[in-house]
């Protein structure tokens, strides 16, 4: 009665989510699983033409060798432990905000539920943080709805756009290169994704035409009813300018769009000249012909700007202008997985609210956050520079976020090496195995036909960057030759 | 151009993803809402027949006052702020283990992303851990997954298991009475929902007989493929013995479903002769047989038990017999959220590989997880014995877990009081109103058609929980008066 050990498994890939398998998430792709293979046949002694892999594959900046701020460990290490309350050690300011956000726990324990849309507390610092960013637009707690990192609150948020079969299918504009997360969850909720293409040669810039080019091709056979924006950009590195974000919101208005607008590195702005513009902050600034009806979701994140917290898996999202009736479905949504991260929560709240000037913690917050912006900046420059100087490479300026996407010219006989694999792949998979650099082919973030990049971060130390920008520099010197 | 006011949003409860809607997740759910309403109500001075709410809906012990295990939150606190490794007050064990886990994450912090899968070295030791529990047959650490509370990879599998259409659409076996999570999850997924009841009149026992009539009538209308079990139970607290065990699993094996094991309340077994079978263990001592062939995910989570660390948002799966192909799919699916939380992560390592025998902390641990298991014992018995002398209420007893399901007996009248609400509702609204006890009506968890019950968690403190019973004891009382 029972199958034979040849007979095929309940779960196969044949009767698996269809949805699932189409998902492709590029920054943990093949090519980081080949990475972490060599670095262990690095610890078992195999010879290899370097010593160690350098990942610049990933925006994960503490792996990178950068430092907490110590205020915020500080207190998480107290919510931890109220034990600690009593040691001197620790400054007040840090023993007051751990205090006062276990007062706001349930049981005084980081260890108890919270509210599935975060501490009450927690939410209305978020909305203090957004109102002095914007200059005194008013935010409500109300609208505020704390996640499991930004990845977390945009799926849920794409989640709830989904419906519709066939022609009514509900499609979502999502920039080109992009960052794939989008890609994935449209990919796994069945929605259709609409591609508008980046201006390569404007500096990665958003233009509006191609925005209307994209949405009028899509309404053929879908129903455009969101458009996502990375501004500061991943994996392209471009920061908006007002005017854009404007014509953005405009657009959005005449074809009724949700807008959503993944603000993550908001704190990561490079270059003189360049300046961030939350999308709320331009929207109430329009007027209320647009801030009455534009539809909004804007995302952050405890885990990029000058903390990278990464591992706490904190953010939050705050929607403007959302159906009241359809809150309450997205409340019932987000109380199916109970809530954020306790110990995550906590670390937002002390991401929007850090020290203020009369506290003791205040001197060190600021030399320490200025010095984690200063180097990023330091080094975003240095990438674009080094870059530049190679034939065959070129790289816009990396005006923020934590990326460079430079764009390679590669000899036709490589472009057609290999049948199997895209070029940018097959480039970046030889400069793995030779030079122990670790990136991610453009092909995985999309790209016009014929272009071909990848995408690097800026995470590593200054004297490692040099090292990974030297060793790009003579790999595709070797490879151009190789092939040519 | 643009919309006027009353034009509808975009995103509006007719547009929205009809799935989400059918969505229903009792323990959050109008009474809940109601119940902290009330408590703000409190707060502003509105009087009340009580002074505070005392909520017992959910599975929170640290909101209901139990305390953290101290060596757990020692551990946790080193890693948030590593200069505490200085310090004399902490015990060697806890720094040892506070190194082990800072090393094994990227740049030695908890804020960098781990592996997808979660921190290989935690994964280790979750594989030592079931080894322990089950008698030395082996776990492999390629085959566990972390995940941010057990509800996480509990969805994560339902969605690899979900597709097709129509009568081929994925069928999932729950209990009746269920926890919802599992409910809400089909319906998000649009997989089909096939209920098997659980025997009231035998302590909430599975009768594989129920399992065949539930399976038989739902394949005339979709493709059963996934059986879950949730042991020890929630909401309805029973523990299965070996027997019912391996009847599942060879069910299991003949109807060729894929097995999910919600094992989170693995430790909490308070009835003289029950004990914890895991899934897994029954398995392979059925023999190569059923152990080479039935497919098994079982789950486990840092929530429950002694610990209670529901915040921390730890977890994790072991899959058993999965396709390797299946896998890769898996990984890849949970890459695109990056990684569970690592403070959850390194928690989870403490449960799995707590204090030695041989280690400073291992007295002070093991007394306090006694104390902790043993009230919980001591709040089973009491629950069971005084909601019993109620007429009118019928309790089996609380073999484990943390809830008590109750069977009530409610007038003819009040069955027929409200259209809009199911009497269990109506009964514990009233409750909440009158008595400030926050109780989830059993339709929240489904059960048979005709009967009504409400679950309550037993976690209250004692000297709150006789509070609880006996207050509904005189609200029984009072009520079933009234509407006869």
């Amino acid at each position: 009665q029972l199958r034979s050990l040849n007979e095929r498994k309940v779960l196969n890939v044949d009767t698996m989510n269809p949805n699932v398998k189409r998902i492709e998430y590029a920054v943990r792709g093949p090519i980081v699983q080949r990475a972490v293979q060599i670095e262990k046949e690095l610890k078992e002694g195999v010879k290899k033409p370097f010593t160690e892999v350098i990942k610049a594959n990933i925006g994960d900046a503490h792996a990178m060798g950068q430092k907490p701020i110590t205020f915020f460990r500080q207190v998480i290490a107290l919510c931890a432990y109220p034990d600690l309350l009593e040691d001197d050690k620790f400054p007040e300011d840090a023993k007051n905000r751990a205090r006062r956000i276990l007062q706001a726990c349930g049981g005084g324990s980081l260890g108890a539920y919270s509210a599935s849309s975060g501490i009450e507390v927690i939410r209305q610092d978020v909305a203090k943080y957004i109102e002095k960013r914007d200059s005194g637009i008013p935010s409500n707690p109300d609208d505020i709805y704390l996640s499991t990192g930004a990845s977390d609150a945009i799926v849920t948020m794409l989640k709830l756009l989904t419906s519709g079969e066939g022609k009514t299918r509900t499609g979502v504009m999502i920039s080109i290169p992009q960052y794939p997360l989008y890609s994935a969850a449209l990919a796994e909720l069945a929605a259709v994704q609409i591609s508008y293409y980046l201006d390569e040669d404007k500096c990665w810039s958003l233009d509006v035409n191609e925005l209307r080019r994209a949405v009028k091709a899509a309404r053929e056979h879908c129903n455009p009813r969101a458009l996502c924006i990375i501004n500061p950009g991943n994996p392209t590195g471009q920061v908006q300018n007002r005017q854009c974000i404007e014509d953005v919101i405009r657009f959005a208005a005449e074809e009724h769009l949700f807008l959503m607008a993944d603000e993550v590195y908001q704190d990561n702005v490079y270059m003189e000249g360049c300046q961030f513009h939350s999308f709320k902050k331009v929207l109430f600034e329009m007027g209320s012909e647009y801030s009455s009806v534009v539809e909004l979701a804007s995302f952050h994140s405890t885990s990029k700007c000058y903390m990278g917290e990464c591992g706490f898996r904190g953010g939050y999202m705050e929607v403007i202008n959302m159906d009241p009736d359809v809150k309450l479905q997205l409340t019932k949504l987000v109380s199916v997985q109970l809530c954020p991260s306790i110990p995550g929560q906590a670390l937002l709240d002390l991401v929007v609210n850090p020290p203020q000037p009369d506290e003791p913690s205040y001197a060190t917050f600021i030399k320490e956050r200025t010095a984690n912006l200063h180097i990023l900046s330091e080094k975003a420059k240095m990438t674009e520079q080094v870059l530049n100087t190679v034939p065959g490479i070129h790289c816009n300026p990396v005006q923020g976020a934590m990326y460079t996407f430079p764009r390679l010219t590669l000899p036709e006989k490589a472009i057609n090496a290999e049948q199997e694999q895209a070029p940018d792949m097959f480039y970046c998979m030889k400069l793995l195995e030779e030079m122990g650099i670790c990136l991610v082919p453009g092909s995985g973030f999309g790209q016009r036909d014929g272009t071909y990049h990848f995408r690097m971060t800026i995470l590593p130390a200054t004297e490692k960057l040099k090292i990974v920008l030297e060793k790009i520099r003579e790999f595709h010197k070797r490879f151009t030759e190789e092939f040519s």
